[in-house]
């Protein structure tokens, strides 16, 4: 059992979860509990490495069986180790470090959400579980938006890594890949009414970051605005809220599923 | 200037941070920033105390006369204070204290929106933003939801409680004043799918806990479940975002606002 936070192992997951460079660099990123490890098992993704406690029950344990087998070492680790790898104060007490997945995008797109140098790591985890519910194909950020690896979108977006495309791209690249789709962007109080557009064909969504809205550079890429009407004029949504409420009118004309 | 966290208005400030059944018996409770505070001036809500710290620009002393204007005392306070009086870790150094709002719901109710023992204040208070956005016209919260007037409720609602009401019921006293509505309660997997309903009548949403849904006193209140139809079938959505797809679903068939 490893109960020293200065053990090589455990040094290297805390880096992973609080800085971004960390797990750019080798490629990983780390989730907790059975839910997400769950999802990754499902997902049949590689895994490096688990850490837990040694109090797991029966389910557990089998779950921890089921990621050795996809490549994983196993730690077990005592509990204050665990609170100091954990990124939540009331840790799962089970903690598996693996790749970043990479997850083919269809081609041609048809349904694609852009979110531009969006802030807030919970409002980005869960526009990633509620686009994946949405049937969003493919999530493009733009650099400067919150590392959608980060532990606190990750927790926020249940597993939604493990099945929804996401792809960080400059905007030159991003038009390209946008091209011969219908872009729109969510203006709080402009543009068109959200529901009165025609989202029965390939179709761009962008979301903008919270406090002012998307850069020009990402702004310049699209046909039209499109807002949601509120009874109280002054009002704004919270951006996840917005990304929810335009996505899902989006489903519901296109019939999706 | 305050400089102690021994000072007794300090020590109630606190109190009414962190301790529900404090801010309950006095009927107050404690908003922060600029923001917040213009929406108390807005509503030309009685206020009882402001604590500031001594690096306000000229709006922000505008603000703390107008404050002043509408019964609040006034402290100065140092850095330190604040932070210990702050709910937040970046305190914005404008902390208001005042009487939790009576805002009259009106009679007949139309459009009324139900939540039952969620726990999660983020959630809870973007449900108040967004029903306010919605049109909803009075928000009725079962014991066992976290106060409405808890700190990170308020930040998240962003002024919602000067405009929206509040009543907090017993399933009992709930059926009465939803009696003559239709009345729905969402379901992840259940029910009629969000936009076949007919909201174009007076009608109630329920909305329950993110964990185990509504408790049964409630649900045998509803006259159906109604679900929002998602391309994966075992994902969920964040409660929040549930109650916002289908309250604008509900606001753009009655084409409000």
């Amino acid at each position: 059992m490893i109960t020293s936070t200065a053990n090589r192992r455990v040094k290297w997951v805390r880096a992973l979860q609080t800085k971004r460079h960390a797990r750019q660099e080798e490629g990983v990123f780390v989730i907790e509990g059975v839910r997400l490890a769950r999802e990754a098992v499902a997902s049949q993704s590689p895994v490096k490495l688990v850490l837990h406690t040694d109090n797991l029950g029966a389910r557990e344990r089998g779950l921890v069986n089921n990621l050795a087998r996809l490549g994983a070492e196993i730690e077990v680790v005592s509990e204050s180790v665990m609170v100091a790898c954990s990124s939540t104060e009331s840790p799962p007490g089970l903690l598996v470090v693996l790749p970043t997945p990479t997850i083919p995008s269809p081609e041609p797109l048809s349904f694609a959400l852009v979110v531009d140098r969006l802030a807030d790591p919970g409002n980005l985890g869960t526009i990633l579980r509620t686009a994946l519910a949405a049937g969003v194909e493919v999530l493009f950020l733009t650099k400067g938006t919150v590392d959608p690896f980060n532990p606190k979108v990750v927790r926020s977006a249940t597993g939604a890594h493990f099945r929804l495309p996401i792809e960080i791209l400059e905007p030159r690249a991003l038009a390209q890949r946008l091209d011969g789709m219908q872009i729109w962007i969510a203006e709080a109080g402009h543009g068109v009414l959200y529901h009165e557009v025609n989202w029965r064909q390939s179709i761009a969504l962008i979301i903008g970051c919270e406090a002012h809205g998307p850069q020009p550079a990402i702004r310049s890429l699209a046909k039209g605005q499109v807002q949601i009407p509120m009874r109280v004029s002054s009002d704004s949504l919270n951006a996840a809220i917005a990304a929810a409420v335009i996505l899902f009118e989006i489903a519901r004309q296109r019939g999706e599923p």
